[in-house]
C-alpha cells in the first residue's frame, strides 16, 4: 500500500485492533458562549511538558540554537542591546532605532527564559544576566525606563502614549521579567518591572491621568505581573487601561463616537463621516469605542490580538459578563469573517497591518503579519482556558502550523513579516526586520508551544495538541504523567499513556479537531469540497470505547485511571479540497488543499506547468492526490502529488498536468518563485 | 579687466606698488639630499596656528561640526565604540567588525583631540572621556588591548602580527593618547598606551621575539609616544620593528630575498621567480628586504607612507645615514615615477592598494586611496622638517589640495576611498566604509593642516602654506606673531605681517612653490605645456626687495624684524596646460589644466559636449581659458572656462565646443556623471 510505505511507521502497532466510532460534529461557534463564567481551565507550565516529536522538537531546537542566537546577534548589531548601557551612561553613543527597540530585547529575554526552563544553558544565562544589569542600570531613579526617551527626548516622557511605544515596551519588559523570574528565580529584572509598573501606576489611573497606550500590550503584561507578584494594583491598572479605551479625555470623558477627538485636515461633512473617520483612525488602535462595546475586530491586528488577550484575562479573572460577551463576539467576528485559511489575520485594506472588512481576504494583499499570528495564538489559548472549549485550539492549531510557522525559515534565521497566500520571484525571507517585532515573536513562541499542548481542571486533563513527548501534569496536587506517541501531523495515529501517581478517577479530554469534520475551522468560512462524516476510533488498552461523550469539542473519557492505561486513536487524514465562503471574492472559483491541520501550497519549483502565465482554470479531483512522506525534502514533509486537467487556457484545454503541493509553512525555503495556496478551478464547485 | 572683476578683491590694496623680481628655479630633486643630518626644522603646534581663511577654515569647521559627529555616529552604529565595553565585560554582545576596528576609534579620538586644541567643546570631551573609560576598562591586566582578539580569539594574540592588525591598532592608540594628553592634559588614555607599549616591549625586541607587523603604523606611533613620555624604550622598539623588516625569522635571521619564507602553492621555477614572488607578496608590506636597502617605493601605499614616515623620524632623531639615504631615495622614486598629477599615490596593479611599476599611472585604475594621501602628507611633512627643503611641501600641498581633499564631500560626511582621475555615472561618494580607515583619516587630517603651515629653526621662521590667519610661533623662546592675509589658492596675493615680541634679527623664509616654475612638482613627471619664467614680486613694507636669496626652495628674508613689518608678494596664477612624462602611457596625447596648486577636472554636468562618446581629440589653447570665481558654486570655487576645437571625431571635425573645468577636489558634489582630469588632445604637444 502506497500510504503505509511512504509515511513513517508508527512506533507502536496497536492500531490494528482499533474499531471506528462516529463522533458528533462540534457544536456551532455560538454554543454556550452566552454564559459568563470565570476561567474554566488552568494552563500548564512550560517545564511540565517535554516535546520530543519529529515535527516541533527539531524546530524548537533550531529556534534555541540558531534563532535565539541569531536574534541576540541582530539585537547586538542593530544597537538594541547597547541602548541600555548608553541610557545608563556606561558607554558613549546615541540611541539606535525606534521607540520600540527595547521591546525586541525584552521579547528575546522572554523567549530565552522559556528556553532555559526546559534547556539550561549557563552561558546564555550569563549573557542575559549581564544584559539585565544594563537594563537595571538604565532605569531612572523614579522607575522610568525607555532608552529612546531617556537618550533622545526626556522632556517628552509619557506625553503621547497613544503614539509612542513606551507602554508597549514596558509591557514586554513585564512579560520578560515574569518569565525570567519563573525560569531562574532571579528577581533583578522583576524588580525593574515592579519599579516601572509602580511608576506608571503613580501617573495613570482613576483620579490621576486618564490616557491609554496606542499599541496595546501592557494590559496583558500587567496582569502577568500581577500573577507573578500578587500585587492587585497591577491588575487594576490593566483594567483601567482597558476601560478607558474608546473615550476622549479632554474636559470631559466621552466615548469617541460622539466626541471626535482626533483632528482631521478637513472637517467631516456630517456625523456619519465623523464616525467613519474615527472608526478608521482610532479603530487602528481599537480606540474607537469602549472595549466592552466592541463587537467587530478592527484595526491593527497585533494590537487587537494583545488587547483581546487582556480582555479575556479580565473576563477570566472577574467573570465580568460585559468582557465575556465582548471577547466572545470579537472571536466570532474574526473566525467567521476575517481569517485566512492559513489561520492568518490582518489584510492590507485601510492600512497595512489591520483587519479588513468582513470577507475581504485577498491572498496577495494578505498582511497576516507573523506577530498577529502570535497574538492570535496567545488570545485563542486564553479563550480555550476561559471557555474550556476545544474550538479555540482549532484556531490556535491552524495558525500555529500554517500562518505562524510560515513566518520563519526552516533554518530558523530568516523571516517573513507578512505571510501572504501567494508568492512571487521577489518573495524573500529576510535576515531581520526593523522593527524586529516578528522575529522576536518567533523566538518567544517556539518554547511556549509546550504550554498550549495541555490544560487541566479539577475534573481532569485536556489534550489540546498532538505532540509526541512526555508531560507531568498537576491534577489536584497529584501528578499525572502523560506520554504521547504520534507522528502528527503527518500521521493521524496518536497513542496516549496515562500514568497517575496512584489509581484515581478523573477525565482525560482529548480534543477532536474541527478539521476532522466539515472544514478546518468552526463556522462556515471554509469547508471541504466533499462532506464526509469523520470516523475516529478511540481505543483504551486495546479495546474500543463505544460511548465517548463529546464535551466542548473534547472526547471526554472519565474513569479510574491507573498506571499503564493507554488511549489509542486515529484521525483519518485524507487529502481535502477546500472551498471558501462565497463572500470571499478572492477565493471564488478557487480551491485549496489540506491534509489534517496542514494547509498546502503550490510552489513554482515543483509546478512549472501550473505557473505558465496566465494561470488556467483546472479540473481538480481530490481522489487524484496522494500523500508521500519525503524525508529529505524541507526537513521531512508529507507532500501531495496528483494531476489536474486544464479546463480552459491558451491552447491547452484538456491537457493533464502534474501537481505537487508542499506544506504552506515550508514554502520559500528552496529557491525564489511563484507560490499559491488557492488555485483556480472549475466554477461549479 | 575680467580677472579683477571676477576674482574676489584682496583685503588690502598694497599690491599696486609691487615691483616684480625674477626668482631662480628650485634646485633639482637631488640637490643636497646626500648629506645626512639630524632634523633641520622644528614643527609648530596646532594650537599655535589659527586658520581663518575662506578656503580651509570652512572645511575645518565642517569637519568638526559634521565630519567628526558623523564619524562618531558611524563608529557607534557599526559597533566600533561598544566593542570596548564588550571586551571589558560591561555589556553583553559580540565583537563587531574586523581586527582593525579599534584603530578607527583611535583615529577619531586623535582628530577630536586636535580639534579640542583649537576649539574647546565640553560635550565632546565628556563623550571622549566616557569612551576612554571604556577603552581603559577593556585593557587586560597585562596591558594587552585588542577588542577583536579579546572577544573572538584570545588564544591567537600576537600569533600572526604580519597578517593581523593588532600592532596597527596599537599604533593608532598611541597617536590618539599622545594627542589627547596634549589637548587636555588628561593622562588616562596615555596610561593605557604606556601599559600596552610596555606589554609589547616585553614580548618583542632584541633577545625577545623577532617579528614585525604586517601593516606599519606602530613604528611612527611609538616614536610619538617616546616624545610624549620621554621613554626611550619606545623609540628603540620602533627602530627594532623597522630594522627587522625584510628578514625571515626562522632558525636563522636572513634577508627574505635569499630565504623565501613566504609559501606559494607551486614552487618557484628558479631563483629569479622566487625573488619576484617575494617582491610581490612581501613587498605588499615592504617586507621584501631590509628597510635601509629599500630604494623603490613598493607595496601597499598606506603602509609605505607610514613606514617611510617612521624611517624619516629615525633619520631625524639619529642622523643615521642609511635611514637618511633610504628615505631620500624612496621619496625620489615616488615623486619622479609614481605619483599622479593630483598628488595621489597608489594604483591597482599587483593588488588594489599599492604602488605600481614606474610610470604606470592609469587614471581609471588609480587607487590613490585617501589614506595613502594622508600617509604621504604626513611623510612629506617629516621630510620637510628633516631636510629643511620646501620641495616636500610642494608634494604635501599638491596632495592636500587635490588627491586628499577629493576624498571628502563638501558636506563633510560623504567619502571616496579611491580617488581616481576619471569618473563615471557609477561614481558615488559613500556614507562610510568598512573598514573606515579613509573617513577617519579625513577626520584627523583637517585639524592638522595648521601644523603643516609653518616650521621654525634657530635662525627663523618658515612659511609653508599660504593660509589666512594668525599664528604665534616660538623662535628661541621668544614669540613672533605672524598674520597672513590671502585668498589663496584662488588669488596669488599674500600679505604677511611679522610681529616679534621685540625687535630682533631672524629670517623669514617664504616657500616659493614649484608650481610657480615649470610644473607642479619637483622633477619632470609633469610639466607645463608652455615654459614661462615665473615672476614673483616680494615687497617689504611697500618696497621691493631686490636681492632675496632662494635657500632650499624658500625665499629667505633676513633682517631685524619689528612690529608692523609686512611682506607682500604675488604668485602669478595663469591657467596652465599640463603634460605628463612621455613614459606615462595613460596620459600620452592628453592634457590637464592647473591653476596654482589646484588641479582641475571636467565634469559631465558642465561639459555635455566633451563626454559625447567616443571622446574626441581636441585642439586646446590655454589662452582661451579664463578663471572665474563662482561664489555660489561648490561652496565658492574658481572655475576655468574656455573653448576647444574638435580635431578628430565623428562628423564633428572642426566644431568648437565650450569647456568648463572645476577643481578636481570638488567633483562629485553635485550629481553623478563622467569626470576626467586628462583630456585627449593634439598628439604633437
Amino acid at each position: 500500500m502506497f500510504y503505509k510505505e511512504s509515511v513513517m511507521q508508527p512506533k507502536l502497532s496497536l492500531f490494528s485492533i482499533l474499531i471506528l466510532m462516529h463522533i458528533q460534529p462540534t457544536p456551532s461557534a455560538d454554543a454556550k458562549d452566552s454564559t459568563p463564567a470565570c476561567q474554566k481551565l488552568q494552563p500548564v507550565n512550560i517545564n511540565q511538558v517535554l516535546i520530543s516529536d519529529d515535527f516541533w522538537a527539531p524546530r524548537i531546537r533550531v529556534n534555541r540554537e540558531t534563532g535565539l542566537q541569531h536574534a541576540l546577534g541582530q539585537l547586538d548589531e542593530h544597537g538594541n542591546l547597547s541602548n541600555f548601557a548608553k541610557a545608563a551612561g556606561m558607554i558613549p553613543g546615541w540611541h539606535r532605532g525606534s521607540h520600540a527597540y527595547d521591546s525586541d530585547v525584552y521579547k528575546v529575554i522572554e523567549g530565552a527564559a522559556y528556553s532555559l526552563m526546559i534547556h539550561p544553558d549557563q552561558q546564555l544565562e550569563n549573557f542575559l544576566d549581564k544584559l539585565i544589569d544594563n537594563i537595571a542600570a538604565a532605569q531612572q531613579d523614579d522607575g522610568y525606563l525607555s532608552t529612546s526617551f531617556i537618550l533622545e527626548k526626556p522632556e517628552e516622557k509619557w506625553q503621547n502614549v497613544r503614539r509612542e511605544h513606551e507602554m508597549y515596551c514596558a509591557g514586554h519588559l513585564f512579560e520578560a521579567a515574569a518569565a525570567y523570574y519563573e525560569a531562574t528565580g532571579k528577581r533583578k529584572l522583576l524588580n525593574v518591572a515592579v519599579k516601572l509598573a509602580d511608576h506608571i501606576d503613580s501617573i495613570f489611573g482613576p483620579g490621576k491621568r486618564y490616557d491609554v497606550p496606542g499599541h496595546e500590550e501592557i494590559e496583558l503584561a500587567l496582569i502577568k505581573l500581577y500573577r507573578s507578584t500578587g500585587e492587585s494594583r497591577y491588575f487594576n491598572l490593566a483594567k483601567f487601561f482597558l476601560d478607558e479605551r474608546g473615550y476622549a479625555h479632554g474636559e470631559e470623558r466621552k466615548p469617541f463616537d460622539s466626541s471626535g477627538l482626533i483632528r482631521f485636515s478637513t472637517p467631516p461633512q456630517n456625523r456619519e463621516e465623523r464616525i467613519r473617520r474615527i472608526m478608521v483612525r482610532n479603530g487602528r488602535m481599537q480606540d474607537h469605542r469602549p472595549v466592552i462595546e466592541q463587537t467587530e475586530a478592527v484595526g491593527h491586528a497585533v494590537r487587537a490580538g494583545y488587547l483581546f488577550s487582556a480582555m479575556t484575562d479580565v473576563a477570566a479573572a472577574t467573570g465580568d459578563p460585559d468582557y465575556f460577551n465582548a471577547v466572545t463576539l470579537l472571536w466570532k467576528d474574526v473566525v467567521q469573517k476575517k481569517i485566512y485559511l492559513t489561520g492568518g489575520v490582518g489584510t492590507a485594506q485601510y492600512y497595512d497591518e489591520g483587519f479588513g472588512d468582513p470577507y475581504l481576504l485577498p491572498n496577495d494583499k494578505a498582511y497576516s503579519e507573523t506577530c498577529a499570528q502570535a497574538a492570535n495564538i496567545f488570545w485563542n489559548h486564553r479563550m480555550n482556558l476561559l471557555h474550556g472549549h476545544a474550538k479555540y485550539i482549532d484556531v490556535l492549531e491552524l495558525s500555529l502550523y500554517n500562518a505562524f510557522l510560515s513566518g520563519v525559515s526552516l533554518s530558523g534565521d530568516r523571516f517573513f513579516y507578512r505571510n501572504t497566500l501567494t508568492g512571487s520571484e521577489r518573495s524573500r525571507r529576510q535576515e531581520w526586520f526593523d522593527p524586529a517585532c516578528c522575529p522576536t515573536n518567533v523566538v518567544r513562541m517556539f518554547p511556549q508551544i509546550a504550554r498550549f499542548a495541555y490544560a487541566v481542571d479539577d475534573q481532569g486533563l485536556y489534550i489540546n495538541l498532538f505532540v509526541a513527548g512526555s508531560s507531568k501534569l498537576d491534577l489536584n496536587n497529584r501528578s499525572v504523567k502523560l506520554t504521547q506517541e504520534t507522528n502528527y501531523p503527518w500521521d493521524g495515529r496518536v497513542r496516549i499513556s496515562v500514568d497517575p501517581e496512584r489509581e484515581e478517577s478523573f477525565s482525560v479530554n482529548v480534543r477532536i479537531p474541527s478539521w476532522t469534520q466539515n472544514g478546518p475551522l468552526p463556522g462556515d468560512l471554509y469547508r471541504y469540497a466533499k462532506e464526509s462524516a469523520a470516523q475516529i476510533g478511540i481505543g483504551l488498552n486495546g479495546h474500543l470505547l463505544s460511548d465517548v461523550p463529546l464535551k466542548n469539542g473534547y472526547a471526554s473519557i472519565k474513569r479510574t485511571w491507573k498506571k499503564g492505561d493507554t488511549i489509542e486513536m486515529e484521525f483519518p487524514l485524507p487529502v481535502r479540497l477546500v472551498l471558501a465562503h462565497a463572500k470571499i471574492e478572492a477565493d471564488r472559483n478557487h480551491t485549496a488543499l489540506m491534509r489534517g491541520p496542514i494547509v498546502y501550497c503550490f510552489e513554482q519549483i515543483d509546478n512549472q506547468d501550473l505557473f505558465l502565465s496566465p494561470m488556467s482554470e483546472l479540473q481538480l479531483d481530490e481522489a487524484s492526490f496522494r500523500p508521500e512522506f519525503r524525508e529529505n525534502l524541507l526537513d521531512g514533509v508529507v507532500i501531495l502529488r496528483g494531476t489536474a486537467r486544464i479546463k480552459s487556457g491558451r491552447n491547452e484545454e484538456g491537457k493533464e498536468i502534474e501537481l505537487q503541493a508542499v506544506p504552506y509553512y515550508s514554502w520559500n525555503n528552496r529557491e525564489p518563485g511563484a507560490m499559491a495556496v488557492w488555485i483556480r478551478t472549475d466554477p461549479q464547485r
